[in-house]
This record gives C-alpha cells, structure tokens and sequence, in this order.
C-alpha cells in the first residue's frame, strides 16, 4: 500500500510497480493522491516523473493528472485530478482491445496458417495494463481464436518478469507456454520453432527506434538472421516524439547487485546491468498501436499513427 | 572425492566435473580408476562415455585409456590405463600453451592496435582443463602481456558458469571483468564496445559446425550483425569428423527445473533447456586449435589442422 508519494517513488523504483502502461497509470494516481491528501503537487509531478527515465509513459501520465490538477485550480484540483488518472485507466483498457485486434489481424497477414508459436520477453500483460496489457494483449487475442499454438516465455533476466510475472499470466489464461532461460531463444528459432516475436516497449522515439527491455535487441537481431517477424506493441502514449531517435534515449542502468547477487559471484564483481537496449527501425517488422499498425516503422507513418 | 565410477559419472551428470577438456581427462581416469579398483573396465567405459552425449572429449579420452588397458593386458592394464589418462593430462595442457599461443597472435591480427574487449560466454580456463583452458588461456595470454582492455564476462543461465566461475578464474587473474546478464550482450555490441568473442567448443563437426554452451549462437549471431570476430577456441579432440554437421549432433536437453526452479515459476510450468547449441561456419570467423588456427573455417581446413 502506498499512502505517500515517497512510498510510490520507491515502489516505482524498486519495480514493484512496472511496466510501460501501468507506470503512466501509477504516476497519474500517484498525482491526484498527492493533491487528495493535501501535498505540494507540483514537487510531488516533479518525483514521479523523474523516479525512473526511460519509460516514458510515467512522465506522461503524471503530467496528465497535473495539468487537470492545475486548471481546475485548488479547491476542485484534487477531484480533477483523480478524474484524469481514472480517464488515463480506461483509455488505456480501451487501447489494450484495440492492439489486440489490431496485432491478431497483423499476425493473420504475416503468419498465414494460423497456429501461432510465439515468443515474447518481459511481462507486457493485464499486469501492466488497465486492460490486458500490449503485446499479451494479441497473444491472449489469438489464444481465445484457437490460434495460439505454443507461448515461448523468455525468462527476461535479471529480473525475471517473464518467468514470474508472464508465466503466471500465461498459465492463469491456461495457454500452452514454455519458459526458457534466454539463451536458449537462438536455437529454437534455428530449429524453426518461432513464427513471431512479440514485445512492449517503454520509449519510441520518433524515427521508431524502441527501447524496451534488455534482451530485446538480441531478439531483434536474431529475428531479423531468421526472416521472422519482430513485432512491437504499444500505445501512443509510449511513443515520444520529442525523442529523435534511439541515441537520445536515456537508458536507466540499474545496481549490479541484480545480476552479481545471483550466483555467489567473487566479492567486489562488477556488473552491467543496463534496464533496457535500443532497437533501431530497419529491425521492426512492425508497431502496432491502438490506432493501428506502423509497418514499414518509418518517421512519418509513426508521426501520422500518433495524430501528429 | 569419487572412489568409483558410478559416483564420477554421477559428479559428470550433475556438471560438478564439466567443461570439454576436463571431461577428456575425467573419462580417461576414470577407466584408469575402474582398472585399479578392479572393476570390469569395459562396462565402466561404457557408462562413462554415455554420461553426457554433446562433449565430444568424454569419450575421446575413454577410448584412449581403455584401448591402453586391452592392450596392455590384464596384469599391466591398470599401470597403463593411469598413465594413458596422465599423457592425456599432459597433452591438454600443451595444447592449451599453444592454443593460447595462436589465439593471441589471432587477436593482434584481427584487432589491430591492442587493448582488447573481449566477450566470453560459460568458463573455458584451468577449471576446464590439464592447462589453462581453451578461450580463456587465450583471455590470460593477452592479460599477461597487458593488452586485456576489457573481459565480458556473460553470466550463462541457467547454471552460470560464468558469474561462478569465469568471474572467478577472472578476479584471481586480477583480470579488468565486468558480468552480465547474457541478455545485455546485444547492447556492448551495439554501442561498440565488443572487440572479438572467444568460447571454447563441446563437439566440433567435420563441417566446422560447432557446439557449445546455450548462448553461443546468439552471441555468433550478434557478432556478425556487428562486425565483429567469433571466434572458437579447442583442441582438435573436440572436433569429431565422425559428425559431419550441425544437424548431426546430439543436443543435450536438461531437466528444465533448471529454468523454472530459479524464480518462483508457475506449479507445473514446462521448460526448455538445451544444454547446447550449434553455430553454423560461416558465422565463425576461425577455429583455433594447438595446431593451428583454420580461417576460413572449412571442412579441409578443418581436417588438415587435425591430420587427418
């Protein structure tokens, strides 16, 4: 329970909550529970929106609830600004169904035959989401149609989202998954085990180059040696066009500890442990957002989906 | 301590005893052991060579010791069965001198101006061998004369050979080594800090196709992408030139409790985990042995650096 923005801001950092829709979502409550319990709001906005960088979502979310906060002026801020998070809340379910139809008919045109063996990094679920999150989203689509032939769930180190958080998701909604350690994600797409490759995504800069979580790069790359599609899901919201390109993403590097404290690594091992990688344009097959899909991912179709 | 064959095959199954060259050794004692103790050596051979399929060395250094034992007959068998294993010993780590021999001077060639970074994936060093390892005698023949920059080490889920053992061969050898999640090898290479990737080899296939820890192909993979020398570091006893390519060689595939044991995964939850996998020649830029370095890798290459 977070009754103070310090004990969000350290939820926030410690991951306890993540994910690129849900951190919009936590900033924005995270604003009007400042106004509502009579904090100074715009020094609350500022820690929020600066608890972790690359999510640009966060920003915006806090953002959102302020801005409402501020034009409804003191006396009817509070309310404003919970109305907006609430608003944040249901667009963001909306754009969740919307993805999903959006990425189960890009599947159908990329994959034909149906029977779908997908693999995916991270968790980009119903646990990050108002609704049920970006790219498990299309996967959950796809499951309820009978399409969804096998679930390759990359165990996302170092901190393992994928085999507790999409594991549990994928295993809650009863589809046929398997976890791997994600090393062992080249071999299955030499053996011709993947048909796509789905992930979320915490920034895209205007030229579409992704941000997303460490390991989706290699993803990328592999996906790319192999012909496969390496599909991303987002919404608007995580597109960031006063970012230019993938160079100007701020990339958050995190304490080596996550990756040193696992095996009983020699003392004083240094570590790097960078949040995320960058996937430049030219390896996206495509985006798919709420307002459709970007394919081929340039500047002006990523500019024309945002409305821009 | 093994004090039979049924414990040494057990230390080897549960990889307490590991790694190509080590395994040559292991097996080549360990009918050493049978003879001395007077167990019937042809069955122990059998169970020795048959506890892991991929390495390559493991029976290599079996057949040596048991074909010494039959050939010496059944009173000298047991003397020379000791002292085939001891040459076997010898022979690993001369080649291991000259391995790191030929690595170093491959180095200066492909990287020109020195101050190498270089990536490794699982452990190849002294803990692997009569000597100083395969990849890794060359990482410590470059640290020795100061040209170590940098040394990647990969962390290598699900067992982490590299943040347990690499990390610690690196940190004895007061090597400059940072570990990672595998996962973040993508962006080094990106954001070009990767100079070459050594590994070492469980089988090497007559047509240069090399298996190795899980992990290696993605690593193979990137490297081309980038530009950037792979490179595989073994004795010409791990090629087999009974194999004739990647397809032919036997994979072993682990318990995945290995996978889903780590994080708190699902009840029931099914893994993935290939011990191995196999990067193709063309992806690798040269095969180093004792006997020299074959680059191009072909299979006349290949089978002229072994004699044959």
């Amino acid at each position: 329970m977070c009754t103070d923005v310090q004990a969000l801001v350290a939820a926030i950092r410690s991951l306890a909550v993540r994910g690129a829709p849900l951190l919009g979502l936590a900033g924005a409550y995270g604003v009007a529970l400042a106004a509502a319990r009579g904090y100074d709001v715009e020094e609350a906005a500022e820690l929020l929106a600066r608890a972790r960088p690359t999510a640009v979502n966060l920003e915006y979310g806090v953002r959102r609830a302020a801005a409402a906060y501020r034009e409804a002026g003191v006396e009817q801020g509070p309310a404003a600004a919970l109305a907006e998070a609430r608003a944040l809340h249901a667009e963001d379910a909306a754009a969740s169904t919307s993805m999903a139809g959006h990425g189960a008919r890009l599947l159908a045109e990329l994959v034909p035959g149906g029977g779908y063996r997908i693999l995916t990094h991270c968790n980009t679920g119903a646990l990050v989401s108002g609704g049920e999150g970006t790219a498990l989203a299309v996967v959950q689509a796809v499951h309820r149609t009978g399409e969804l032939r096998r679930l390759w769930v990359d165990e996302t180190r170092p901190l393992l989202q994928g085999a507790r958080l999409t594991a549990y998701e994928a295993a809650r909604a009863e589809m046929p998954y398997t976890l791997l350690a994600d090393n062992a994600a080249g071999s299955l797409f030499a053996a011709g085990e993947v048909d796509a490759v789905l992930v979320g995504a915490d920034r895209i800069a205007a030229d579409g180059s992704t941000a997303n979580k460490v390991g989706s790069y290699p993803l990328a790359v592999l996906a790319r040696h192999h012909g496969i599609p390496f599909v991303v899901v987002a919404p608007v919201t995580t597109v960031d066009l006063a970012t230019p390109d993938g160079a100007s993403i701020e990339v958050e590097q995190r304490a080596g500890s996550e990756v040193t404290d696992l095996a009983p690594s020699p003392l004083g091992a240094q570590a790097y442990n960078p949040a995320f990688d960058v996937t430049p344009p030219d390896l996206i097959t495509a985006i798919v957002t709420e307002n459709g899909v970007v394919s081929p991912v340039t500047a002006e179709a990523l500019a024309a989906v945002c409305g821009a």
